[in-house]
């Protein structure tokens, strides 16, 4: 019996979820949309609560059936219904409820990345897929980030969520986790010019990163926690970068200098 | 005399700038929205066609004053009107039309970025604001790469199209360029695996930095212009990166082998 109606307590279960920032953190649960992003989720190893699907490609039944066989609940969406509730157009008559991951955190972590205040999805989505990509080991968000969880930032990050530890934590806790690291973890603020370049800054030590926020960059509190600034040189006219942009080009030299 | 219409001319205009191509290329001129980009651009030299101001703020009027000081038209519009025509929530009640600017090409470039086919307004735009402080010397883009000129693009670019000289090409004319260039400027193909590292390859050579689309990579005309591939390592979980996160890690890879 193919759902039919926007009215069904699936679908509206859906939407809360998109919509509400509330009804995510209740539930601990959020919502992936698209086969690429579901799929990627599954190849973790991780079932979907609830599957709706319209599409019949070989890609979604694939999916569908796996995710019966792993005891999900599967429905069948008439297309119009599941078009209305998806936040994007490339749903692909394919939308998961998945729950919200909570992946360990290393023992002795020596990258983490710390976004104090990220606020707009689209840079803390391509950050979490950038990090995840580089193999940062811990994501800390401050108070004042946008909600790693909201869609447009699942889409984004393209399945980091199911590979990154991530932690919402406040200065405190993270004074805490900084002072209990089994091996010294060394705090470098990325900003406009202080400190030294990125290039001359040792990023093989252990090391967490902070990134600031567009507007106002690095807050009062992480400025007392870190030990060093650093920045990346300018050559050009326009003198700042996009925090995703800033935060991409810092993980990799990291991983320049700890793999050449 | 304020504009109180949306249907008045002016407001008219403005609206078919920011919503269409052709209007764009028809009459070479786009749109800015707020203080901060229209200052940015004011400062570079430039002067609007036409300032709409719905604001008071001291910078506004500044601007205002400073445009009309230069022989451009100003007019002062109902904030209403002047929101209903925004793109976004941040025109600040200062919306400027300017012609599109053609800067010139250096004569020996050696610093050149190819974007084939990026087509996502956000990234487009971000990758011409890391350009742009990166000292990128010359932005090609090639047929089926987004609007460079489009509302979003714009915003992203944080007022690079002023600083940086962008064109719009196709294989054969940059075949030409390459060609006629007054030192050989080699080709770098960006792919996900091939050739060497960016961290291997040399960039310190005149290059042309090749960026292709997220869904498919670098076309077959690029492949084919170029002479040599190179990848960004990657460490964890998820294999690709956003078109705009490994345009900016080459970009600043090239720039840390060139200064240090």
């Amino acid at each position: 019996m193919m759902i039919q109606s926007v009215q069904n307590p699936k679908i509206q279960r859906v939407r809360a979820l998109l919509g509400k920032h509330k009804e995510r953190m209740e539930q601990k649960c959020f919502v992936l949309e698209g086969v690429r992003l579901i799929e990627e989720a599954m190849l973790t190893g991780v079932q979907p609560d609830l599957l709706l699907f319209s599409s019949e490609s070989t890609r979604t039944l694939a999916l569908v059936e796996k995710a019966k066989g792993c005891g999900s609940e599967t429905e069948e969406v008439k297309p119009s219904v599941l078009e209305s509730v998806s936040d994007t157009q490339t749903s692909q008559g394919l939308v998961g409820i998945f729950r919200i991951p909570s992946l360990p955190v290393p023992a002795s972590p020596d990258f983490v990345l710390i976004l104090d205040g990220v606020s707009d999805p689209g840079n803390l989505g391509t950050i979490l897929r950038t990090a995840s990509a580089a193999g940062v080991q811990l994501m800390i968000l401050t108070p004042g980030t946008a909600d790693v969880f909201a869609p447009k930032v699942v889409r984004s990050a393209m399945g980091a969520h199911f590979y990154l530890p991530i932690r919402l934590l406040d200065w405190t806790e993270i004074n805490a986790l900084k002072q209990n690291a089994n091996q010294q973890l060394h705090f470098l603020a990325s900003t406009m010019t202080g400190g030294k370049s990125c290039w001359e800054s040792d990023l093989k030590r252990p090391i967490a990163i902070l990134i600031g926020s567009e507007a106002s960059g690095i807050s009062s509190q992480a400025a007392q926690l870190s030990d060093e600034q650093i920045h990346i040189p300018m050559q050009g006219k326009i003198e700042s970068l996009n925090a995703s942009t800033a935060a991409s080009i810092l993980i990799f030299e990291a991983i320049r200098q700890r793999t050449t």
